[in-house]
């Protein structure tokens, strides 16, 4: 009989968890990054990794990492880590982010409680929970800048000098919250990382699969634009004298949209954040900033996409008589996970009796920036209607313990001597 | 020998009330209608108003009005009126409405000071310089608030009621700059009303006159359009099951583009402003709010323009599966202005050897609001590059001097016993 997560004690902790920043009227939240939301939202978490006897560390761009060795193994070892982030987008859902850190919460007080059952000196590494800053990036770009910073991708006097869409520091407001730690990064690479997610997306629903055995992420490209043109009277400036950055704004999002549908799935292409100024109904707009996402999991198509848009934004330029600047927010090339932890996932899903399919993530995780340095993949649950980023996001109390118990097996598995043990440097040259 | 204006008092009162609200680094200023700066603003007007020795009256939707009876005039008689307004947009000039209110106050110091010159008597009506409240309705729908109310076209209470777009409540904010009167609304309607004011477009300086003979008045139409999608993951929501907002709102920008190209000039189109919710980077957005501001002479063809706008989201919310609702703003029918007053201010330009030009108001204008009361016209001078509702606005110290003595010359024209005298009620079918 295999062990098994307690799913009351899981659904608790994301509905305690979700009560911090609650959006009223709706089961969801917004927690964006370094605000008091995500710091208290932070310290809920951190009560409960030291209930459950971790040891835990706070980096210095926010971080969160509990660690627990279990008897009889060995302490100095690199541990296998799960984790995700428990940040939220402004109109945040309560499982997106927050399932990984609580599941692994459960996963260690699972192993922690069953003792005897899986006996001292069965599990030979410590295990980590990880919570990574700001994930969502919709306060502060780059999204998944704390996993990023953590593998040294970024370096963190940059990170923590980054400026907000509302004009705060990183920095600042990690010293405001109480979360700017003094772990360094870049951290240790754990010997494994496995992360459980929401799908946020309609696929695992549409066939009807318990679990997704998730094989590579999405590249992604963000970029800014800004468009200067010429405010003016709306109702004494000819049509053909104007130089309207809000019609130009408006022509790069249609222009994306057909980008999109050009190259096909899986090219997706949004306009997201747009604003105009003045923003008065009777001045044609002197200035627009809008931001452009384009994600695909061919990086090659990818880079389609962007010279396509720098092309059309040349033209743009001309045509209506407008000044365009572009600024890259962020750029990451997809990523294919490791192939032996992929497996092991699909197998522990398989045994626990769970239909599987394999698929890419379509959003950006921090399991990708753990692949830089350590084997890595993720588990995705299913997402009703797809809706994520949104309140209305929903998974069934099964799927979520489903997923949950995925975990679980997985990582008692990496942390067992029965597997061959996974150097940190294998995964170095994904 | 003609009276004239003074231009250097007419430059340093221009001057001196663009200080009020500054936008550094310009020309221009920014006091939106009942903000503290339109209220200093309007305590510096009243105060020279008060020193020309007029009789200032403030109504109750804070339109004020100067009254000045000549000697030997009849002090009960109805008066020859001059005005504009001094609020501004958010990022105004320093002559958009201010000109017409400050040339007002010059035409009465040079007609109180020439005293012998005109000969007591001379004058049979008093003269009265306004400023009407609430002119560019950046702040609060409609426009031409305050002229509106006077006239009767707008009840008191709907006006004071009216929520702006920062939320506050026009009576409140009077009542906060003090400027909530007392003098009833509607008012009395004066004799004749004539508004001298900046063309903000291009045609008078195109085509090298000094000045603009202005026939009547574009017809205006505002609408709000209120866009519900649904907000999702940027990433992983394929295109085709996509309600974005945010698409569906550039396609309204892009629309009205082109329907003024097809329906050809005078038609402009205009989206002015426009929201997204949640505006961020990597979601689709929830909803949009933007606005369409649509101008044409010919009623018919505004009215056309607003049906297949209509016909336009009907086939957009379709398309996109988005839910769109609209509210009217702001609707004005074009105005044709009185043919005896507009042919006396063209015969008064060419008696002082100015080029004139009959022309259209791309604008609205206070003076058409009271054209439904009384015999009213306008007269315009250039706007360098057209441009306006820009700190960059900029009419030459000669063009504004000789805007003002055309005013000054059709008030006194107006004014005396020498014309026949134009009834009130002549003008109200207009």
């Amino acid at each position: 009989m295999a062990l098994a997560v307690s799913r009351k004690r899981l659904l608790n902790r994301l509905a305690e968890l979700a009560e911090i920043g609650a959006i009223e009227g709706t089961s969801g939240s917004s927690r964006l990054a370094f605000t008091a939301a995500d710091g208290a939202g932070r310290d809920l978490v951190v009560g409960w990794m030291i209930e459950l006897g971790l040891d835990v560390s706070i980096d210095e761009i926010g971080n969160v990492v509990g660690r627990w060795s279990p008897p009889g193994s060995d302490p100095q070892a690199a541990p296998i880590m799960v984790g995700s982030h428990i940040d939220t987008v402004a109109t945040g859902g309560r499982y997106d982010g927050n399932l990984g850190v609580l599941a692994g919460l459960e996963v260690i007080e699972t192993l922690a409680g069953a003792g005897s059952k899986t006996g001292e000196g069965a599990l030979t590494r410590p295990l980590a929970v990880a919570f990574f800053a700001n994930e969502e990036g919709s306060r502060f770009a780059p999204d998944m800048m704390g996993s990023l910073v953590y593998v040294g991708g970024l370096a963190l006097e940059e990170a923590l000098a980054t400026v907000g869409i509302d004009g705060a520091i990183v920095g600042d407001e990690l010293d405001r919250i109480g979360y700017r730690g003094t772990t360094p990064c870049p951290g240790p690479p754990p010997a494994a990382y496995v992360e459980l997610h929401i799908e946020q997306g309609p696929v695992l629903e549409r066939t009807e699969t318990a679990i997704g055995v998730v094989t590579g992420v999405q590249g992604i490209s963000w970029t800014e634009v800004v468009i200067g043109g010429q405010s003016n009277h709306a109702g004494t400036t000819p049509m053909d004298l104007r130089r309207d950055a809000g019609y130009a704004a408006a022509r790069v999002a249609t222009f994306v949209r057909s980008l999109a549908e050009e190259l096909g799935p899986p090219q997706v292409a949004t306009v997201g954040a747009l604003s105009l100024h003045p923003n008065l109904v009777n001045v044609v707009a002197a200035s627009a900033t809008l931001t452009v996402d384009l994600r695909n999991t061919d990086d090659g198509v990818l880079s389609e996409a962007e010279s396509r848009l720098t092309a059309f934004l040349d033209e743009l330029a001309v045509e209506e008589q407008v000044d365009i600047a572009t600024r890259t927010l962020a750029r990451f090339a997809p990523v294919s996970f490791d192939e032996r932890v992929v497996d092991l996932v699909d197998k522990v899903a398989v045994e626990l009796g769970f239909s599987t399919r394999r698929m890419p993530s379509g959003a950006g995780h921090d399991a990708q920036m753990l692949a830089r340095v350590c084997p890595a993949a993720m588990i995705f649950t299913p997402s009703r209607d797809g809706i994520s980023h949104n309140p209305a996001e929903y998974t069934e109390p099964d799927q979520l313990e489903a997923g949950a118990n995925v975990l679980l097996g997985a990582v008692t598995a990496l942390a067992s001597t029965d597997l061959p043990l996974l150097a940190p440097d294998e995964g170095n040259s994904r």
